[in-house]
């Protein structure tokens, strides 16, 4: 993953996102166990996770999807994950429960798997809050995108996805 | 304080910030009721503030120093507000409780009320966790500063200042 490790930093150079070297060494590339992190999969860079809140930088590929997913309504006896997704680069299709007309696709090999049609699309500046325990797909556009996430603590572990081959 | 809010934006737009309409039209500008913004005040762009998160850009003229002040520990029946200050660009002297020399002063007028002397320097890409109840202050460097602030619910209402004769 060192190619796609390295399209990250140019991106976040590029939009003015200065990482310290630790985060440099440390940001996670994840293809979800699908095996073609080009079309499905996410790239992360985590400033902080605590018990309380989190932030996060998602870097998205060009025309990249990350599966849908939903964080459980409870975990660990507390309210589950609700996070803020706020781009600042790029564009990003956002996608929650619901039916619509949508304006882009999901990977056609695993279509079934993304069900959510509630469309948002954000460009710089603009932001959404999903509700926990709420499906979600996102995917950018044609330049990838960068996106601030603010949320309670996260814990991937526990993501609920829809396409029952994920493993995160 | 329209001057102010336009240097605001400048700063944000040579940072590579972008803010929507909405949050141009309501940036805050305090100078907690000093009445000397330049040396000491804030100017703040609230994202989000949630029950249980909340996401800033704290946006810092030259050389201006933050007052010192604390969240209390406990409000509402929850725990005070824990906050992560990210340097985005720019830098930043921190000081949180602690005795020690210091590179910079406060503010000579008010010097009797900066107690906290333990110095934490953030450059961009570094970042420092206050815990609750912490009496902090921090003062840009002469370039100004953009900082992140990632938190648990903010109630700026409550903030303990050390100086008794700032209203926020």
């Amino acid at each position: 993953m060192k190619n796609v490790e390295s399209q990250v930093l140019t991106y976040l150079n590029k939009s003015g996102i200065v990482l310290n070297e630790e985060e440099k060494a440390n940001i996670e590339v994840t293809d979800m166990g699908l095996g073609n992190i080009y079309e499905e999969g996410l790239q992360l860079v985590v400033y902080i996770n605590n018990e309380r809140y989190c932030a996060k930088e998602l870097v998205m590929l060009p025309n990249q999807t990350c599966p849908e997913h939903r964080h459980p309504r409870r975990i660990n006896g507390e309210d589950g994950k609700q996070e803020t997704f706020r781009c600042r680069s790029g564009m990003v299709y956002l996608y929650v429960e619901g039916k619509g007309q949508i304006s882009t696709k999901p990977p056609a090999k695993h279509a079934e798997y993304y069900t959510a049609q509630r469309e948002i699309i954000l460009y710089p500046g603009d932001q959404y809050t999903i509700p926990t325990d709420t499906n979600h797909w996102f995917k950018s556009g044609p330049e990838g995108a960068i996106i601030s996430e603010f949320s309670s603590n996260s814990d991937d572990s526990s993501d609920i996805f829809t396409n029952p081959n994920i493993v995160r």
